[in-house]
């Protein structure tokens, strides 16, 4: 082993002094660290700077008074500035286990933990992650030494959008080990999400491996598909190069994505093993997403037996113009009429579209459909939604 | 169209806070931007900063003269300070064609821009990327409208290390659609890598994609090994948790891997439709990587027709343990009577291993054995290994 260590240590040296830059800068100091006692401790070296924050998911939110009502603001703390010029910051209670973002701000500017290569991208907007496991459903956001599924990334042609589109597919493990046919998710994203945003931020493969291996799930595929029909992928992932990736893409809420779905059913149902029906498939979605599934699901209503909508954007589609939004009374009779195995909405209380959600299930109450409803502290985030998820893959397929 | 902006509006200002701040602060200023004359202008905001530098693979290099010898040496530029503290550098020629690092430097300390989401990850170090596209091998690494392959992360069982490993698969367009099977080309990292390195730093997917697309290469599996036998998976796709990445991991060099790597193989062959034969193989890699695939063919000289060794880690393997590295010279000869198709050796001529890649090739002379060299400019830098892979992959399975 001193011949391996010297063998390696001389690669260091011997680099050219760009790699070598590259290689050594920027590793001495360890942050976050998650200490013994489950409290964290984030660091940051700067002797220039003047004052440093951190902001954070784990820091608890305060709630202040506005015209629009009570809202959650997160205030950031100071780290302390110690030997070297490393400020630091303890927490004063163990961090419950989560997936949290974070930054700093350093003389009132934003700027990433260069220790933690732990990133995370949120439309536009890059952060820390500080991910800690434990007991609990949160601990399914953990990698664990059990089966993992494969996650893909797959083109299909879209005739619609007239280009190839990108998703993302998860198949259980044990996929590749037989013949077995599997029921299938579609799991959509919010607005300027992607392909990607379930993966990166909504944990879905930890989730799904998880449940699965625990048995609280069945053995299911997911398809996490890309919302944006103008789109071919996630932005730094498609022909046209440098877009800043955006919320305010074109035909997102128009009918042309939910439309276009049974495009994408057919290339899954013809290129994986699937159970090609409506007891077998299930669709979800968050924000956006909830949307999209909510008429998706109402204008197929021979194609979904399970249907979750997650912090729903809903309440507006009456408005729009295509018909994919309309006659919604006389759809939702329908769909209900054919008893859906399970029709879950779940949404948070201080969630900007928790009315929108309130009203939606007067309607479905005065009509007498059967729903299940989740109702959860917090707003529109993915806290949440990752909990919806969790809840949502152990009732279906059942 | 009016209603939609209207909708997508209000869903900005209605967002908690907390997602507000994520959502819509950091993305005022566009950088990098390649403007329509070629060059490329950075920008960053900072009215505090004394100093905003950027340095990156962009600049050209100068040389210094060391004690070791001639060393490539990137100085940083200075940006200028505009109006609202907007800091600003344009090159003063247009930029070629390429995947470039970059970062800033803020009054002495390296940081991220973060207006660029494009992040890359190199071993423990993250810097921002401008990847730039036009004519030529360069616009290969570019994402074009062609068929796409499939990119798979694949779990595999390896008994040798006691637990399940992940690995990157990339499978071509068309793979899904038709029962043909196809030749594989396995492709191994350098020390600190691991099975995302290819498809982030590398460009393997575009490469792939459009090489096939074009013609240039025969439709092929590519497998991207994970070859730090100790872990599962990448740093972060591990259950190890907050691990640093970094380059001094247990059994990356003894032996263990290259043993292991008829498990992969097997995998391989028996989940994927591969022309299960030697005349159907290739192995290449880069540093670290392309020790193991010297090795790996050494050791198995009836399984790989084609062998690339890109600015290999060579010069020693007679110094280790492992009988995987014992009798090279005996393993040569059955090796090369076996006459494979293409034993192709890449190296930069500044090169911490350029002297050792010389002095196995001489050994090879020497033996009479016939092997393909290409000698390029630079040193240890991934701008090497995607010219290599680019022109590897045209001239196997052919």
């Amino acid at each position: 082993m001193k011949r391996m260590s010297l063998v390696i240590f001389s690669l260091f040296i011997c680099m050219s002094m760009n790699a070598q830059q590259a290689l050594l800068r920027g590793s001495v100091i360890v942050s976050p660290e998650i200490n013994p006692d489950g409290t964290v401790t984030f660091r940051y070296q700067d002797p220039k700077a003047v004052k440093v924050q951190i902001t954070g998911e784990f820091l608890e939110p305060t709630l202040v008074e506005t015209p629009r009502g009570t809202m959650e603001v997160t205030l950031p703390v100071d780290l302390e500035e110690g030997d070297n010029g490393i400020w630091e910051y303890t927490t004063p209670e163990p961090v419950a286990p989560e997936f949290y973002n974070y930054n700093f701000i350093v003389d009132g500017k934003n700027v990433l933990d260069m220790n933690n290569v732990r990133i995370n991208r949120d439309v536009a907007t890059l952060t820390n992650v500080l991910l800690v496991g434990g007991d609990g459903l949160k601990d399914d956001y953990m990698i664990h030494r059990i089966p993992h599924g494969t996650v893909s990334k797959v083109w299909y042609h879209s005739d619609i959008a007239g280009f190839d589109r990108r998703m993302t597919v998860y198949t259980p493990a044990g996929y590749e080990e037989t013949k077995i046919k599997y029921p299938v998710l579609y799991v959509l994203h919010g607005i300027g999400g992607d392909e990607d945003s379930w993966m990166t931020q909504g944990r879905a493969t930890q989730i799904l491996d998880n449940l699965i291996a625990e048995g609280k799930a069945k053995p299911m595929i997911a398809v996490f598909t890309n919302g944006n029909i103008s789109e071919e992928a996630a932005p730094l992932e498609n022909s046209t190069g440098y877009n800043v990736p955006t919320m305010n893409l074109p035909l997102t809420m128009e009918g042309t994505f939910e439309k276009s779905f049974t495009e994408i059913i057919k290339y899954v149902d013809s290129h994986f093993r699937t159970i090609a029906k409506k007891q077998s498939r299930a669709i979800c979605g968050l924000s956006m997403g909830g949307f999209h599934s909510l008429y998706i699901s109402l204008n197929n209503p021979d194609s979904f037996n399970y249907v979750g909508l997650f912090s729903a954007a809903l309440g507006t589609g009456s408005e729009r113009n295509s018909d994919v939004y309309q006659n919604l009374d006389v759809k939702l009779k329908a769909q209900f009429d054919r008893e859906p195995a399970l029709y879950w909405i779940g949404c948070g209380i201080t969630d900007f579209l928790y009315k929108a959600n309130l009203d939606y299930m007067k309607k479905l109450d005065q009509a007498g459909y059967q729903y299940t409803y989740m109702e959860t502290g917090g707003g529109h985030i993915w806290r949440n939604w990752r909990i919806y998820l969790d809840t949502f893959v152990q009732l279906i397929f059942k």
